[in-house]
């Protein structure tokens, strides 16, 4: 082998594209700003659902079985074949389905939902918005961890909520829109916290912290980066 | 399987990283816009090279068996290892070792120098320029085979070229800049050709067809999109 195998980054994208090529550019971009002499070595799988399951999944928490999670099975083992030894789900909702997937050996799993539950524990804040998939809310990934931590997750209200869904379908749609950024940056601002996080990796696509002041940003994407960087192979 | 695995994309990536996340999300947007209920099964691998090893590459064909050419080897076995059977390579200057890499079977690999060859002898001109790094213009993957079928290869002139081959380091280096379109623009129009190829994977990321008039622009990216999409897995 011509490099060192011990670190083979694996992503689980395409929930959606957009995010997982951003989190693949980002590792590579990441990595070589650290000096490094050698780009690293990434594999991105796109996993090939069904629109209509890839909406659905959005909506509402289903134990699907027998879609979903031999999907997610599948990627992760495939993955793991090519090498992989540092794996991540660029994906927020597909995460209350990972408690399911087997254990592997020689394998680090990065889960972005407990990277974050573990970064904002570090902040030492007792209310932190959330902005999600609704699925991504009923679930309670976020939010059970949190409270055991004495940690309230604030969400937008029903209307807004509302908003946060379309304009996540529409990014993975292409169907971006100027106004987006601004409806974000209100919605933030109405739920009155002091620390958000983008809980849907399409929202780091069109928010930044640089967006919004006041208001500490927290994009998953780059959770998950910095710790599928910090991992061990 | 969840989905029909006769058709897995795998691209052979890293030369360089942007180029190729545009290569994927290209192949996910045009498979979404032709239709399909699920998005497409696609595999990327990032080469591990060495940053020296990529900037000699793009200098001089050499044929570096124990670097370079081991490092293409183990990107094609492990994407077929992963299950892609629809396989192409993000890079056009690499090609110049891809005679040497065994055949797989039940991997339709797409050759993106072989691809646009076909295009351009299909276009019906006597004249194309050819935008690349030197390593491409000296190992004759292009000049050669448009040669047999009577078509002349433009080249910048010398200072020109060495202009190119800069914009194509920065690009991979991220230091792009707004005065790169119009420097390629002039360079284009210098070479007084009517059709040019974009024969390297980083000038279709800061050059388009929109930005210059009468002259036909072949972009390299999209001809191995095209190829990849309308190949039998």
């Amino acid at each position: 082998m011509e490099f060192d195998s011990t670190k083979i980054y694996g992503i689980v994208g395409g929930l959606g594209a957009d995010a997982s090529a951003k989190l693949y550019l980002d590792i590579v971009n990441g990595t070589i700003s650290q000096n490094n002499e050698r780009y690293p070595a990434v594999l991105v799988w796109n996993i090939p659902i069904k629109k209509v399951d890839d909406e659905a999944l959005m909506q509402e928490p289903r134990d699907d079985k027998n879609v979903v999670f031999n999907l997610l099975k599948d990627a992760v083992d495939r993955l793991s074949r090519a090498g992989a030894n540092v794996i991540g789900i660029a994906c927020n909702t597909i995460h209350f389905l990972i408690h399911k997937l087997p254990i592997y050996n020689n394998v680090s799993f990065l889960n972005i939902v407990d990277c974050t539950v573990e970064k904002i524990k570090n902040l030492n804040v007792s209310n932190v918005g959330l902005l999600a998939t609704t699925s991504t809310i009923k679930s309670g990934i976020y939010s059970n961890p949190l409270s055991q931590h004495g940690i309230n997750v604030i969400l937008p209200n029903e209307n807004d909520q509302r908003i946060v869904v379309e304009i996540i379908f529409k990014v993975l749609e292409k169907r971006e829109d100027s106004r987006f950024k601004d409806e974000i940056k209100r919605i933030i601002k109405a739920m009155g916290v002091t620390t958000v996080i983008l809980g849907c990796t399409e929202l780091p696509l069109i928010f930044k912290q640089s967006d919004i002041e006041d208001v500490i940003v927290i994009d998953t994407i780059e959770v998950l980066r910095e710790s599928m960087m910090n991992a061990t192979g």
